[in-house]
């Protein structure tokens, strides 16, 4: 007879209240060498870019603004945005919010190894 | 001064409102070679694994299980998991549900070349 694998199941409300910290995500599950993250976000990130990824963000909780150069993206709950490779972006949130975040294992969240930060698994 | 950017954002609400039809995934954003989709499931789908991705199911209304041959995932609202890679699944949903899946873009949602159907954007 098979055994529950319920276990399994990432919840990310419950992933989200283990923690407190700002702009830090951590890792709740992996997918085609992907982290699948999550993270509390509240006021502004340094403006960035990706050389080498997209950059998704789907809201969760709360608002956010995705401030690039020819224009700013507003998202909510239930909504998501893909920044393209290469393109600047800076994240803001008026509020605190709660996003998920897809990128490749090892990606620095700023877009400079000088500054990546260690992974954080969940 | 810069255009607004908002109609950029992806309300997944607002895809799903546009369609009736149970396991036929629209694409509503692409990322780093994947299609990021909305369905709506009701009923079981076929057993079927992905010799070359894993699987990636997070729940936006509803229930589903995801049947596998050592156990069952049980996933809710603010659920996600992802099926390995090579791993024989059978998604299953008693009643109306509707799924964030991200899978690599052109991958057969049965994992077989033979039934893939045409790729749909919404």
């Amino acid at each position: 007879m098979a055994t529950s694998r319920s276990d399994k199941a990432v919840n990310l409300q419950e992933k989200l209240n283990r923690f407190d910290e700002h702009w830090s995500p951590r890792t709740v599950a992996e997918f085609n060498g992907h982290d699948v993250m999550v993270v509390k976000v509240r006021g502004e990130f340094v403006w960035h870019h990706h050389d080498n990824t997209d950059d998704f963000f789907l809201v969760l909780k709360g608002h956010i603004t995705i401030r690039m150069r020819d224009g700013d993206v507003h998202l909510g709950p239930g909504e998501l945005f893909v920044v393209p490779t290469g393109v600047e972006h800076q994240p803001f949130a008026a509020e605190e919010a709660e996003l998920l975040l897809i990128e490749p294992s090892g990606t620095p969240n700023t877009g400079d190894e000088a500054t990546a930060a260690r992974r954080l698994t969940i």
